[in-house]
């Protein structure tokens, strides 16, 4: 039987990741379609807005990765217990998704001296201030993120860690105990387990 | 009697307009609490992430400006007809968001020579290509973003417009003619229309 879903990306955990553990979570059969950087050019102008990822689902394609793990989250019910939790786990969501950009702009930089400059403020300022703020939050909310429980927040955390980490050359989670938790807590859900410990680990 | 809800914002447009556009859509009564530049450093500490905008509801205090504008789409209204319609605002807000940064990042770049380089691609590259997508979308949807009808992702769009077009200093929609119908669509709205005559016009 052919899969409902189909996720589009290249052949790396990056923004694809948080997708594909959410499927994987809920135990979705999902076609994990990986472009190859040599193909990306041709299959560019056919992405809306140029953009991967992207989620086909019965015959319609999105995208923006956020916006398709929330459409995933409802899917497998993992989101808020009413409209103010689901504002506090979009406000978590979008402020991860704050974190890895600002980590973003360092790995991306071209320029040897701009890279180094914004790295003295990134590394002592920037990771410190966010690692503090969300090991705080994980702390209140007893190893998870939002409500004292599992929620699409945490695995979105889980999914763009390791590419957080791949671009920030650093283990982030060694002095946030909590945030530690988190972690564990999600690889702890047997689905999400068994999709890790089979994943390509690409970066 | 006391608003139930509670903008706190810089006395700008910014991000809080989206916020406030919705509001008052909705007809909802607002404290509209407008943060003065002298006294941000003394406030900055209290704030959820030291950032601004947040809303204030029954005594609790939200942060970040996109998932404070889903939750109160709700409030009055302005979702989608399902899930995967929701998918599809969500995803427009983020691509309207990502084509925000993208011109901020010109306006609050501060070496004047990596400015202008920057400035090539923004103006010659970046600016048409979202205008050109975003157009074409507002077109299929008959003036509107998702949906062909009024949602949630027009009034963020009206919102952050005088923002985007301030940080590029230029005239955004005067070659794109279905969303100028956007624009005019949610001014037509008598809640709106209110609003817009009596709000500072301050960026």
């Amino acid at each position: 039987m052919a899969s409902s879903y189909k996720v589009t990306y290249f052949d790396i955990m990056g923004l694809g990741e948080p997708i594909r553990v959410l499927l994987s979570y809920g135990g979705l059969d999902f076609e994990d379609f990986r472009v190859q950087r040599e193909s990306w050019p041709s299959l560019k102008p056919s992405m809306p807005m140029g953009q991967m990822p992207t989620l086909e689902y019965n015959g319609k394609i999105a995208h923006q990765s956020m916006a398709i793990c929330r459409f995933l989250a409802k899917q497998v019910k993992l989101v808020g217990k009413d409209d103010w939790e689901d504002l506090e786990i979009d406000a978590m969501v979008d402020t991860v998704n704050d974190f890895r950009q600002k980590i973003a702009k360092y790995h991306y930089e071209s320029n040897e001296q701009l890279k180094e400059e914004y790295g003295k403020i990134l590394f002592n300022e920037i990771i410190p201030f966010y690692l503090e703020k969300l090991d705080s939050q994980a702390k209140t909310n007893n190893g998870y993120l939002v409500g004292g429980r599992l929620t699409w927040a945490d695995l979105v955390f889980l999914g763009l860690l390791d590419y957080m980490e791949f671009m920030a050359k650093k283990d982030l989670l060694c002095k946030s105990p909590n945030l530690q938790r988190v972690k564990e807590n999600v690889l702890s859900v047997p689905n999400i387990k068994k999709y890790i410990e089979k994943r390509p680990n690409k970066h």
